[in-house]
């Protein structure tokens, strides 16, 4: 049998998996392992990780790609900018040094929420659909999207396709750590809520429910946010599924629910009606492996992920 | 000889060309009409321009595709939103019935910006430029993108890709006619100029030099929101190149220099820096035909898009 590796790196864990490369859907063995940090923390890790996946396989198992998904920006393999890893001085070239320690298996590097988006596309797959023109918009510690437009991934001129976390959102805003003032991030995302509530999400909007004024204020622009970063995948790009991820989405049903209701209003205009963007919104549900998945999934080519239908 | 047509239907005028269909930079003829309104009008009108052009023709050229660009949304061939052709209720079958007219010539009908993005290629073609991935930005009336994302012309789900002009720009901003409130229109485009100063765009920089605070104000407030709309596509599809096009752009040289300083300004950041906005962005020259030319290339299929080279 035919398997392809997925390896999710994230800031804490590296998920990996292994799928039948015929049915991607079909999940051979996964594993979880503590992130090790810098260059050779991250390439030793990975090794480790594929080492792990390998000795859990059958032994008629053959390995035919490895997939990294990274938490940074990602340019022909070469990784930068990957702050949570330890990685923002020279691209490390990481593809290139997985495949060297693992038998020169290929090997494919790509940002994290990109890959996820392949991940998401094999769930929206499994509950039927056929749509292969989607944005999946990751609300984790920050807020980046993936494309896959007419079924192809978006990796952009520069890897930065989907990057939408430092758009500037209110020019008057706080100081962000990257720089700017006023970005997305800073109200659209975990970390944003953290900067100013210490409870969860969910604690966050019972105090806004009881008129907490702080909560209702930080809980409004969340999702105003997190709306506004919906609306500008669909008028930028105009994908005909926005695939909405993340832990602080799936735990608050109530957020999800003022989302929709925020997107709703919009349809109040003309463009708003065309446009029809609260329709286009799913939720991936909470616990689906869509990073290391999509990683996995890194090493098909365009024309066979879009021959996958459910 | 092989030509296409092309029909660039604007609010006032039409403008009508005829290209080799092997060698689209060759011009045959080109014509300009005052526009007709209403769907009568603007299928009358087109036939007349379709007539006009076909007489200009040598006698022994072939008519193999018709496309027209129009400023309202399209989807699958029929044009809704088309406010300024007054064309605002129900969908105008406006290919079928261009076609029907025409001897059953292959019509294609698109949005007019989306249009001329690939019209923006070939002047880069004739530049010696390969780049075949690009945002072309019409500051024009309003503000919106055409995107060609690896050679291929991203129409969206519904038409809608690169309508970025509706997007809130700041939520405590005025009312715009399309209901919503701050919208990027407002600021950064002709008509946001003209509903807060009389003159021309030359005048408004001239008295904001010369102090003149209310201009000062409408000046800054045009570059930020051009700059943003610029930054806002390299962050979401992250395209190789922008190439701006628009009168108030074409007659200010001092407000593409204040845009290309506040895109340079942001590459004090890390992820500014990567990103590198500024050296991506092209200005289309004034008069240049890309709206007609990019209509006329309507008709050339994707493939035969990327096969030209200049």
């Amino acid at each position: 049998m035919k398997v392809r590796l997925g390896l999710d790196i994230g800031g804490t864990t590296v998920h990996g998996i292994a799928v039948a490369a015929e049915e991607p859907h079909h999940v051979v063995t996964e594993e979880t392992h503590p992130t090790r940090k810098g260059g050779d923390g991250v390439v030793g890790g990975s090794l480790d990780m594929v080492a792990a996946l390998r000795s859990a396989l059958p032994p008629d198992a053959e390995i035919v790609s490895i997939g990294l998904g990274v938490p940074g920006i990602v340019n022909a393999g070469a990784v930068t900018h990957a702050v949570n890893l330890g990685l923002d001085g020279d691209p490390l070239d990481l593809a290139a040094l997985v495949s060297a320690g693992a038998d020169g298996v290929p090997t494919s590097v790509e940002n994290d929420v990109k890959a996820a988006t392949l991940g998401g596309l094999q769930w929206l797959r499994e509950q039927g659909s056929d749509i292969d023109d989607l944005a999946l918009l990751n609300v984790g510690t920050g807020i980046a999207a993936g494309l896959l437009l007419d079924g192809r991934l978006r990796h952009g001129s520069r890897g930065m396709a989907g990057e939408i976390g430092h758009l500037v959102h209110d020019p008057t805003g706080p100081l962000c750590p990257c720089g700017r003032r006023g970005c997305l991030e800073l109200y659209a995302s975990g970390s944003g809520v953290r900067r100013q509530w210490a409870g969860t999400a969910a604690e966050l909007f019972e105090a806004a429910e009881a008129g907490d004024a702080d909560a209702t204020r930080i809980r409004d622009e969340l999702t105003s946010g997190i709306a506004q970063a919906i609306t500008l995948l669909a008028y930028s790009v105009d994908v005909s599924c926005v695939l909405v991820t993340g832990g602080v989405v799936s735990a608050t049903p109530a957020l999800r629910e003022a989302i929709l209701a925020r997107l709703r209003a919009d349809e109040n205009t003309s463009l708003g009606r065309l446009a029809g963007i609260a329709e286009r919104v799913r939720w991936l549900p909470a616990g689906h492996p869509a990073g290391a998945l999509g990683a996995a999934l890194l090493g098909a080519g365009d024309e066979e992920v879009r021959s996958w239908r459910s």
